[in-house]
């Protein structure tokens, strides 16, 4: 990884950068840490660049807010290669951990840095297969993301498609059932059955799915609400919704 | 509400101070619209002003600019008066609404204005009778807030308290049962009883519950969670937890 131009992005925050030394999935060139500051939250980022021999540069903490824009940084960063996009599978529906049936988050209209990084998270922690955004009307996979999901950008299998219909009908075709998330839906999320092989999803902040996205699901639900104000803002939404998914499977396996 | 002393707030955003006006909770002295811009949603605003007869000025989007700080003011702004808290209640386990059995909310060191205002939003929607915060250790309920909470802070039963362990108690002889947020607890969330009249204690960002709080719950729940990230955000955790507790008593209901 000698060639400085694979190197071309600069993630920042203690999670980015030690969760993608952790994924190993893409090239770290550089780590830069601010002089004087070596909280201990830093050891394991240390380490980790050390065993890899990767070169870690004390720099002052001026230099790393330059990296790093208007975020915060926490006095650490690192010169690392292009987002790994994970290719799209052979199939959705065939899984290595055959335990439970797949479960696949599709992202539409997510164009919040901080929505889709909080969606990301909440997405590992519920062990999902992967999520898929398409390429446009979307928040690219950038560091700001990568802050926001707590390093979890780093580990998730994240496909990026061209035509989210027609990779919604390629799941389908796999077996899996498409499940939209729609305030306008008749059907209830906790009256619908999640527990086999699933597709979900999620609109963007206040637009919801595209018609034609809508048009290709299997059925629609909606999150029951009360109360003045209109709706679950887009990361609450979904992470209600896929952990649902969630203990529809764990209930149906324990059974 | 002419005494301009009680106007000492200055509320941003379309959600806020259309809430606002819709809540009528606090007094509204003077609206803000940036000049030459009208957007459509600005229409219910400028109705409810007009209804209340409150003047409406417009002003240069710099103007507004400054009132909202670094914050993204849509084009309005409000000067209001302080965020009324709630009362404590003669009872946590009095409810107007008798249909179902009481969920009271309880945030312990959230301290992110960003995390609260999601978190307002969720409890809202799930038609909790009111979260309880702490005085020390919490975000206060700023503007900031209310944008983050898209104005459902205008709306939500927040009250304030000085020992969030004594009101703990409190709710608990009022027939309450206190179930607390823990990553490290044995029993998921999905296999715990939440049909009862209950509190639900959420932790702050990476924090959790202190001692003191976790001691007074009658019981702790996990979120289950797989893979290689530690957490759940805090607002994701808790949408999950208060609509598990949302689900069950419905479940119960139609039963």
């Amino acid at each position: 990884m000698t060639n400085e131009a694979r190197h071309t992005e600069v993630l920042y925050g203690i999670h980015p950068v030690a969760e993608a030394l952790f994924a190993g999935r893409r090239a770290v060139a550089q780590v830069y840490i601010s002089s004087g500051k070596r909280p201990f939250r830093l050891a394991s980022i240390l380490t980790a660049a050390q065993k890899k021999n990767i070169p870690v540069h004390e720099l002052p903490a001026g230099k790393i807010q330059q990296m790093a824009g208007d975020a915060a940084h926490q006095g650490v960063a690192a010169q690392v290669g292009r987002y790994p996009y994970a290719p799209e599978p052979d199939s959705y529906a065939a899984r290595a951990d055959s335990v439970s049936p797949p479960l696949w988050v599709l992202l539409d209209g997510v164009v919040d840095p901080r929505n889709l990084g909080a969606m990301l998270r909440t997405a590992l922690c519920a062990g999902v297969d992967g999520v898929v955004v398409p390429k446009d009307r979307a928040a690219p996979a950038t560091p700001a993301v990568s802050r926001a999901s707590a390093g979890a950008l780093e580990h998730v299998q994240l496909v990026r498609v061209t035509n989210l219909a027609r990779t919604i009908e390629g799941m389908k075709k796999d077996g899996c059932w498409i499940a939209g998330l729609d305030a306008e839906a008749d059907q209830s999320l906790f009256a619908a059955d999640l527990s086999g092989p699933l597709g979900l999803v999620v609109g963007g902040e206040g637009r919801g799915l595209r018609p034609l996205v809508r048009k290709c699901c299997d059925f629609l639900v909606r999150i029951p609400q009360r109360g003045p104000v209109g709706s679950l803002n887009a990361s609450a939404a979904g992470a209600v919704a896929v952990y649902e998914a969630f203990r529809q499977r764990n209930r149906k396996r324990n059974a």
